[in-house]
């Protein structure tokens, strides 16, 4: 069983316009919901490639109430990523263990220009934590993290969580011999970092904000020297950039495609946890998390990925061991 | 007591950004939600001008029970409007008689650039309304307007009720012996128009896709041959244009102001049906209605009036009759 935490979960909505154009008045064509914060994308991914997951991290209010409500309708086996079954992979269970809040969980909104898809992005901050309710969740996560397989730490802070959680639940992972991997940006990872997660994913920018460099190979390194013990930088439409204790590899996918960048980086977490989890080698980890990416990129619903495409791009993934430099 | 009719009743959410900026992403520092729809909002003016309401319309789904949940805690007589009680006036209460409807209530999210205050709007369309909803709602409403002082119809129809609904409201209040005041536009308008409502309030450009024409004196004389008793014009920061039985007015603010004009409409909507109610003369209801409407768009949150502005501008309105042409 995987470990998701989301301590930021969102409600992430989604409108559909012509096209934006401030300081005027939009009708909005076409509103979806579903259960967001990166935590919950990455478990939605693992569940579609069969590994049971349990979500955690914080929910509260009535926007909680219609997570947790889209949470309990997609995580029915079967329900959705029905072309993964298709494809032969089962989807696996997805187990609610958010833990209440009294504040709301925050909106996001996505304003998609129907013509070209670009979208303008709107992120609410998220309920104020209490050190009571931060108690309450250190409870929850110690309990789930005795015996699983491993634990993704995904996303933002929300209002009122010390900048040193992430390195706090990295340490607590490591203490229980679980496997961690944390996905995050800023002082927040810069703290966990320090203490020496399995794993850490940064973009391009998360990761010169954290070395002061953009060169992958000097700018990894530099990461593992703060306490990663691998990093696997994602570098957009270039694939990823992996610096492990085994070595140096370069991921790529077969062409540059056009799509929705959005989740893509979920679904590299997916695919590299899994990967963590089935204990594959190095390279096939890192082609399944380009699959994954790229099929999301090219996925008709933001977030999703297509499961046929994936099945298609895993073998012409490129991946190269690099020089050590 | 005084019915307001809000058929897309909605949930009007606020973020402030620094300044909204297409394709990219937003962090927003301040969220507020309030009890939104037209009818709504001239419910909250008319309970802070001392009149009792009762507000009918549908709501449903978790957006729903916030607004529900809204409208109970700022009807409670005193806890908001408190300047008004410094101005003398005693705030009523508003009673929730919202019908179910399965569909969740809209959102509209205004973003409001902090700097400027510039607003860019995006609302969601609406629940859709089925015939044993719409037959649910025509029952309240029977039951509401025996014996209720006036009426107001307001805004827009949410999907799946048809275009004549508000021509139907219309006659059932006129039936009733009720004075029925219609704030709308399109189709709705025309056909509403048409039923011979006691008063239409439309804007110029309202009322110039009703008549063709934007000349006050023209427009107002052909929507009150196609079937409305009065109609009045509010012509912006120029004030009203009232074409009545007794007569032809305007009602000019004592300067032209700056400010945010949302809500404005539905507090000179207020303005009026108060005046009605309590049998002023129009001269008399003009001036409240563009005293109200100027203290709305003074009032530091939008859709609100400051209480000590409007008694001072109040003996400043500038009401004249006009020559018949």
């Amino acid at each position: 069983m995987i470990v998701t935490v989301t301590l930021n979960a969102a409600l992430d909505i989604t409108y559909r316009t012509p096209a934006l154009v401030p300081h005027t008045t939009h009708r909005v064509s076409d509103v979806t919901e579903r259960p967001g914060g990166k935590g919950i994308n990455v478990a939605r991914v693992l569940a579609a490639l069969g590994h049971e997951t349990v979500v955690t991290g914080f929910a509260g209010g009535r926007t909680g109430d219609v997570l947790r409500e889209l949470l309990a309708h997609t995580s029915q086996a079967g329900t959705s990523q029905a072309g993964m079954s298709q494809a032969g992979t089962s989807q696996a269970g997805t187990t609610d263990a958010l833990v209440p809040v009294a504040g709301a969980t925050r909106r996001t909104v996505a304003v998609v220009d129907a013509a070209t898809g670009d979208t303008t992005q709107l992120n609410e901050p998220g309920p104020v934590v209490s050190a009571a309710e931060w108690a309450a969740f250190l409870d929850t996560y110690a309990r789930l993290i005795d015996g699983a397989d491993a634990v993704a730490l995904c996303g933002s802070l929300p209002p009122g969580i010390h900048v040193g959680a992430y390195a706090e639940l990295v340490r607590l992972a490591r203490g229980a011999g679980v496997p961690v991997l944390l996905d995050t940006s800023g002082e927040p990872l810069r703290r966990g970092v320090a203490a020496r997660p399995d794993l850490v994913k940064p973009n391009a920018d998360e990761l010169a904000r954290l070395t002061g460099s953009r060169e992958p190979l000097r700018a990894t390194r530099d990461a593992r020297r703060r306490g990663a013990h691998a990093v696997v930088a994602s570098l957009g439409p270039e694939g990823l950039f992996a610096a492990t204790p085994e070595g140096l590899w370069r991921a790529a996918p077969p062409a540059s495609v056009k799509g929705n960048p959005t989740g893509a980086g979920d679904s590299a977490v997916a695919g590299l946890l899994s990967g963590l989890v089935e204990r594959l080698p190095w390279p096939d980890r890192l082609a399944r998390a380009v699959a994954l990416s790229t099929a999301t990129v090219l996925a008709p619903v933001a977030g999703e990925f297509d499961a046929v495409t994936y099945e298609k791009l895993l073998p012409q993934v490129a991946v190269t061991e690099q020089p050590a430099g």
